[in-house]
């Protein structure tokens, strides 16, 4: 049984601080805003569908924290913690949209007469994304499963998993469907640097769950598709554009042009949180650069000369037109995107 | 003044350890072949060139080092020594070309008919292999650097450089070229994993130099090509077939593959020791394939849980289709190679 990413405990958020993975299973307890907004800065939780769910949790636990004695002093204080919640990571959309849907409950057309009623109904609507969170990712891995043959060789990048999301996963998802059908996955997942989520989340929890798993570092995936059959790729999303361009991890983008080049299928798994129809295409896309020290001294030991300049984009953009489908909790989406994801959103309700 | 990457010192072998780079520049002094053929392999010495003039003054130590008092049993000490500094590492062919030319030394037509007569002879040709290396790298250099715009945004991967040769580097020596010649010269280097000899040779040896360089990590390529005008790709290779596909470190055949993409002009810096024409295409080029832990915990912390396997490819073969140009001391080949590559041959003496 594997544990739970992140759950509502004791009157907090508690989460599996992920930067201490696979050494040490340690659980996060978050009593502040502070709290929240730190482990998702810190990639203590991480991932676009975790990253929401930990938003929505973000906003009960501002609310707890709150000394405001009246309703609209403590509507006043979700606002403020709306706002620094959201300012934690610009480029999962995940984010805003659960902040966007917890803001609702204050400041839409319902709002309860007193704190404490408003209290509850956040928790209830924080707990109702977590929970909605699961049975997008079951639906994203029947759907992503039957695109996959027995046996099935794949490549993943990253951690789409339960580690990324409130439930089974998305990219994973697809894996652990197809494996739970009874068919035979293995997959290699790239190390993901410069955090390396892919060797210490990816495969751990692969590993837990029973499925093969391989683990080589990001440049080693040519000479794999050189090397051996491959029968698909399926990555996570951060954010997809209208047009169906994906943000995805730093090194999403090569795969996928490598993907293309051996004729090997490049698959997305996301689900409908990660759309952003306000976005016509991938260059809208605010793309997070992080720190120099998370390339340069990761490991505790100075990789790279003092003075040396580094570049460490978070993300990258995939187009649309190397994308064979976007698998959702809606269906599989295809080409042409801007149509297929149109189509999708009116189902959303 | 860059220091000097190996030299003959004081009847031994005096190396730059490289994995002790960019922290702290110490110097190995080998005596035995034991001494220099574990440096080899635990790179302490790399990249190809250097491995070749190495493991001509290997042969030297090993002369030293025996203890046999006739010419035959100087001889039998000298086989036993080529074998066992041959099977250090597989893939880079200077390893084996320059043994050879040692061998001929011993096993040719014209042996000195005494002990010291032979060593004498093979410290000078091992000399020589050294100095021929410095002039190759030169004429590399100046080839390379008539390919580059002015100012020029270059990419690179792990260290063709100083660091890999016996003089100023392959692809690094174009880079010293161009910018002696003038030309305002931006390096963007890939970190390369497992082992970082981008992020801790070539940065710092660039550095060195006054060229100006960024370290990325290696699945960030694919963002730079998509960010910025990118006017060539420059890489060495540890062994050439021929018909032009190159062996090279793990990550080149993506990078290759990404510069096609872009219609980035991709090029190989190398010298004619790293051509192996008995080898007629990439597939007959033996790929080393390296140990587990230089991707689990290189940087002495476990980053992959116990248990999980990894694929760990020291090199990758880049198709001759994708190389614009290979840059040799005898000029700028290009396709078709078959033709090109024998044309140059003749040109050996």
């Amino acid at each position: 049984m594997r544990p739970e990413t992140l759950c509502w405990h004791d009157d907090c958020l508690r989460l599996i601080d992920q930067t201490k993975l696979p050494e040490k299973l340690v659980y996060l307890d978050c009593r502040t805003a502070e709290d929240v907004r730190g482990a998702i800065e810190r990639l203590s939780v991480r991932g676009a569908p975790a990253i929401g769910v930990a938003a929505g949790f973000g906003i009960v636990v501002a609310a707890l924290e709150s000394k405001a004695t009246t309703l609209s002093g403590l509507v006043a204080d979700l606002d403020k913690a709306a706002d620094y919640l959201a300012s934690s990571r610009p480029t999962a959309v995940n984010l805003f949209w659960a902040i966007d849907r917890m803001r609702k409950v204050w400041r839409g057309s319902e709002v309860p007469d007193n704190p404490k009623a408003l209290l509850e109904k956040l928790l209830a609507l924080a707990k109702t994304i977590h929970e909605e969170d699961k049975v997008l990712c079951e639906a994203i891995g029947r759907y992503g499963a039957e695109l996959l043959p027995d046996p099935a060789v794949c490549v993943t990048h990253c951690n789409a998993g339960a580690l990324a999301t409130g439930g089974q996963g998305t990219a994973l998802s697809v894996f652990y469907s197809a494996a739970a059908a009874g068919k035979k996955v293995k997959v290699y997942v790239d190390e993901t640097r410069p955090l390396l989520q892919g060797a210490r989340l990816t495969a751990w929890e692969l590993q837990q769950a029973g499925v093969e798993v391989i683990v080589q570092c990001d440049n080693a995936a040519g000479s794999l598709f050189q090397s051996e059959r491959i029968d698909a790729v399926v990555t996570g999303a951060d954010r997809i554009a209208g047009n169906g361009d994906v943000a995805n991890k730093i090194g999403t983008y090569p795969l996928a042009v490598l993907a293309n080049h051996h004729g090997v299928p490049f698959y997305i798994a996301a689900p409908y949180s990660t759309f952003d129809l306000k976005l016509a295409g991938g260059r809208e896309i605010p793309i997070e650069e992080r720190n120099r020290d998370e390339v340069a001294c990761g490991f505790g030991r100075n990789t790279i000369p003092d003075g040396v300049a580094v570049r460490n984009p978070a993300f990258d953009i995939t187009p649309a037109a190397l994308i064979s489908a976007i698998i959702t909790d809606k269906g599989v989406l295809r080409a042409p995107y801007a149509e297929s994801i149109a189509a999708a959103a009116l189902h959303k309700a």
